[in-house]
């Protein structure tokens, strides 16, 4: 935790005037990710399980498709620098394809918006369902977990559960690192993601979606709202996407079958 | 508004069951922006204000200096794509250079923060001041402004004030594109940005405050929290950081002798 916190000194205004107190920041590390000698992109993310993100970061971004292709992983946490070297060198797109996979504002991923065969695989067909109780004990139990945004408000997080138990967590600055962590931890720890349902406290849009898709999960649960192309490439890919779980409401956007009314 | 937003029918459950309702969603589009006929960069963001992100964006990364330079953009709204043509086709850098400054995770821009003379400039050297009932009173007219927030909760806004009024507002899914339209739009209009005052909705990492110090901007408001890297650019670039301001509440970080305690 303290790895992932800064105590500044600052000035607090309140309604009885100001005074310095002693405040706690997150924060923010720019990692790079080289890939077999090649520097593929810095991130700016939260510096704890710098392996998990750039693992999950490789995988969301179809540059490694098997655990057993990577032959080494080396974190060094002072620079910010994780090295991956892979069986296969020549399977990695080159910098300009690269590029296009990359985008800013608020994410990356851009040029697979829109075909699910642009991803190069099939619709996401598990027949598990969730029950609205369960939905809301797991978001309760999720915002419960977050540590860092207790201390800073600074964090997003993201969680890997089963229908009654979260059982991987994580938090970041980003919303897409949270989930490239949380999935980079599933494929190191060889821990299955088929059947299994999401969290997430962000907004749900079509990168996160695409995330999701590709570790072949079922259902995606957010505290926040989607966008449309996030909800429409969910409907397309056979995921269920529920957002704005707030107290015992939410909304079911698509593939609602999967949700049942009544404890299960 | 209708060009941003779209309406689905979903499946809402309360504490009274569940119904069949119609939902609006914010909309999100891939926008490719081209440079002199070179494809830089797919950004996923709100489909307005096209042009203004374009040029925005381009100022941000130092590939567009003056205003001057532009001979044409034109945009293809249905398509998602805007072409920017330039005088000085050379100054552009080429893709590998360009390329270590994108980002992902939740941003873009990470090969720069650690120097102030990496950005070629200097530091903000404005004397402007701002009381903090001032600020109160900005960020709650900044509140009500934001109509697609209100409908969706899907985005981020920003805005561009001087210290009794909004000059300049935007709304975007992505927090960078939110900012990056409001200077893409000073740049077009000749806003001056100088002795100016940003306020953003959201977090404040080191993209965001490079961003504002580009525009020679002293003070930045946000509702949120900033990150330790967000909070040290501020003060190596002489920047005014203001978070967390809620009701009568906020947090100052870095040079608060900008922030005069009582009226003006």
């Amino acid at each position: 935790m303290d790895n992932e916190t800064e105590k500044l000194s600052i000035l607090k205004f309140t309604e009885r005037g100001s005074s310095n107190v002693e405040d706690i920041v997150v924060k923010e590390l720019p990692l790079t990710i080289i890939l077999n000698n090649k520097e593929l992109v810095t991130l700016l993310c939260s510096p704890a399980n710098l392996r998990y993100l750039a693992v999950g970061f490789l995988f969301s971004e179809s540059l490694l498709k098997n655990k057993d292709d990577i032959k080494k992983i080396i974190v060094d946490d002072r620079r910010g620098v994780v090295r991956v070297g892979t069986e296969g060198d020549e399977e990695l797109a080159d910098a300009t394809l690269f590029k296009r996979f990359i985008t800013s504002g608020c994410g990356r991923g851009a040029s697979f918006y829109s075909a699910a065969d642009a991803l190069g695989q099939g619709k996401v067909e598990s027949k598990i369902e969730i029950s609205t109780l369960e939905v809301i004990a797991l978001v309760n139990n999720f915002q419960h977990r977050s540590q860092v945004y207790r201390l800073t408000g600074g964090v997003h997080s993201a969680a890997l559960c089963d229908n009654k138990d979260i059982l991987v967590f994580s938090e970041d600055i980003g919303r897409h690192n949270a989930l490239d962590k949380i999935f980079g931890e599933c494929i190191m720890n060889d821990i299955g993601t088929d059947d299994h349902i999401i969290l997430t406290s962000g907004r749900v849009s079509s990168e996160i979606l695409l995330k999701v898709v590709k570790r072949n999960v079922p259902i995606i649960v957010s505290k926040s709202a989607p966008t449309n192309l996030g909800v429409r490439l969910a409907d397309d890919l056979g995921v269920t996407l529920v957002g704005f779980v707030r107290g015992k409401r939410m909304n079911v956007y698509t593939h609602d079958w999967r949700i049942a009314t009544n404890g299960r």
